[in-house]
């Protein structure tokens, strides 16, 4: 039976547009910004809820202009009309889309000039982990038509907003991570001695999505006798075999929001070089949890949790753990370099990983949401005892 | 049981790339570019065949240098580079990311600076349907790194490659589109009156990848009773009806390459304007196979379909058709405007569309490649009458 989720908790309330539109104004009004120009996914759905598969198309541009005052205004491929008008939204402006000779360009340049006032500087996203969805060549019509000195930088303002979870987000991503747990809890029906990786793979998105996944959008893992070499990569055909851990990596999509933890499981009895990792991994995600409360920074997240991994530095693992919420990976990084200081309401991943030799690594990953008095686990919480599966050899 | 797909057919063999380079590196010497600089999955892949769902995180950018002469070099995150070496790649350079101070910028201009050449400038995609996977402010060091005149357009070399597929590329598309097939067979065992139109969402994307599929990368549709208001949207909650018209479209990956067509079906016995309608949809998908052969145009596609859907021009329904591939769009667009020339070997979808009033339309899909003697059909072609699922009222 499918697992049904219920419709009445799908998008947001009108108030939580509100106010993010009138803290976005706010920050603009601090940096003097006319306006924002946002051409991805995810800075689009912040402010108006716009949420569809079809970015998956890299054919059109969808723009959102939001003004320093007033209602955000859509700018959008003809196409997203009626889906667009379910949401909050000021206003669209529409062009009949492909038209390579004019993609949206000169409807969005009159829309930001007018709306930003005179002459309002429209802030862009420009930095760390953003993107600017449109060619490059639209880019510089856009800029040449707008003039020098109208498009600047947007002074971290979408990275400001999005880095604190309202509520509702958190119980978003609380329901994505609540589906990943009930679909690890069912690896044993899927995963065996002598059944092949990619059929695991496979699924295992099956489960998820029969537990209530609106979609899989990422998927990884591996498995190998002492680790794996590496943590992105797809499945191979090869079957699980005894002595394996298996690890599976999830981007469980729930109404836009996702859910990004790992569990690494046995198959047949482990060695005790891997049960002892396993156990030193969830020490550190309880060191790094022990320290994760507002005013702490993203650098003493991974100080804490390299304490316990024995780390040197942070160089042979990567980060040890990251932001999470309407992109499988948001800022920061927890990295010894990254002084991000944490807030109520920030949803970050504890994502510790031991190179256990000849190129081989275990990694484990939880989500947590920073409280006032330390932070809640929005992951079910794994045991210090990695999991069994499949009988000795 | 789980169909299995063979792992012999994973992947590409070294003549593939080595065809690609040669073929890229000949228009490189034509444009007087010294290397092309990448940084979109597809892009990437498209030369290495390095195939992971990690791009979903937007934390870390990923490079690709292909010289004018020699082996591509691939420039990246360190964690990347155990899973690159299983790929076609002439050397991989990296550094640790995240690292915001210098997240590859240094590396990569080092790199293109050397690859291509003392004066050589580097082409980037910056045309129609491209993008920069990179932060802009990171795209402006770069050019201030590599100095004036540097940084070029790709003089459309990506779209020309990409536009023709190789047998092997076709064969891939080809086992997406047959696991659509195979799945959208089986949507009578998920799709009924009253069953809620987001849960045949989930059970159809659970079937396909019982079918076969990688993983769903996309999954649109809906379900009215005259046609439906867009094609782009999410499942809502809303039963399925009698009298229903139901769409789905989907674009399936098998290999890194998808499939993208549609179905509609009749919950219950479909009123004669529907019935008409679906038969016209298919009537006009003939017309467009009858003239898609070498030498005729996307234009010329588009002219046909549309006179059969008695369309004077394409602003109400949007194109009817596009190129398919490693990604569920592509060049070209069979659009009145887009003259480009098809050649054996191209992708593309016939999607014909018929507005049903009130804002309500009907769209069909099949995806077909271009022969010396005319289109093979690579979706198992739908029949003029349209399927019904679920009894009368």
């Amino acid at each position: 039976m499918y697992t049904q989720i219920e419709h009445s908790r799908r998008g947001f309330s009108k108030d939580e547009y509100l106010a993010r539109l009138a803290r976005a104004q706010e920050l603009m009004s601090e940096a003097k910004l006319g306006a924002l120009l946002l051409t991805t996914e995810p800075e689009v759905r912040y402010f108006s809820g716009f949420l569809t598969r079809f970015w998956e198309s890299p054919t059109r541009p969808w723009f959102l202009v939001v003004p320093a005052e007033g209602m955000p205004v859509a700018v959008i491929p003809e196409m997203g009309a009626a889906a667009f008008a379910r949401e909050f939204i000021g206003e669209i402006r529409t062009w009949p889309s492909p038209r390579p000779s004019d993609e949206g360009i000169s409807l969005v340049a009159d829309t930001a000039k007018s709306l930003a006032g005179r002459q309002g500087r429209i802030g862009v996203p420009m930095g760390t982990e953003s993107h600017l969805r449109m060619p490059l060549a639209d880019w510089g019509r856009l800029a040449q038509t707008l003039g020098p000195g109208r498009l600047a930088p947007d002074a971290g303002i979408m990275r400001k907003l999005r880095l604190v979870k309202s509520e509702a987000e958190i119980e978003k991503i609380r329901t994505a991570c609540a589906i990943g747990g009930r679909s690890f809890a069912r690896l044993g029906e899927i995963a065996a001695p002598g059944v092949p990786l990619d059929q695991v793979f496979r699924q295992f998105q099956a489960l998820a999505l029969e537990e209530g996944a609106d979609w899989v959008a990422y998927l990884a893992g591996a498995a190998g006798p002492a680790g794996y070499s590496d943590v992105i990569s797809l499945a191979t055909e090869a079957p699980l075999a005894v002595g394996d851990v298996l690890m599976l990596d999830t981007g469980i999509v729930h109404d836009g929001y996702y859910c990004d933890f790992d569990r690494n499981v046995a198959i047949g009895e482990p060695a005790s070089k891997i049960a002892d990792a396993h156990a030193r991994l969830v020490e550190a995600v309880d060191a790094g949890a022990a320290v994760a409360r507002p005013g702490a920074s993203a650098a003493d997240l991974f100080q804490a949790m390299a304490k316990v991994l024995g780390l040197q530095d942070g160089g042979d693992v990567g980060r040890l753990g990251h932001g999470l919420g309407m992109q499988l990976t948001e800022w920061p990084s927890l990295i010894p370099s990254d002084r991000t200081v944490l807030h109520e309401g920030m949803v970050l991943t504890l994502e510790p990983a031991i190179a256990m030799g000849k190129g081989r690594v275990l990694v484990h990953e939880e989500n947590i949401v920073i409280r006032a008095d330390g932070p809640e686990f929005l992951s079910p919480k794994a045991r210090a005892q990695i999991p069994v599966i499949g009988g000795a050899a």
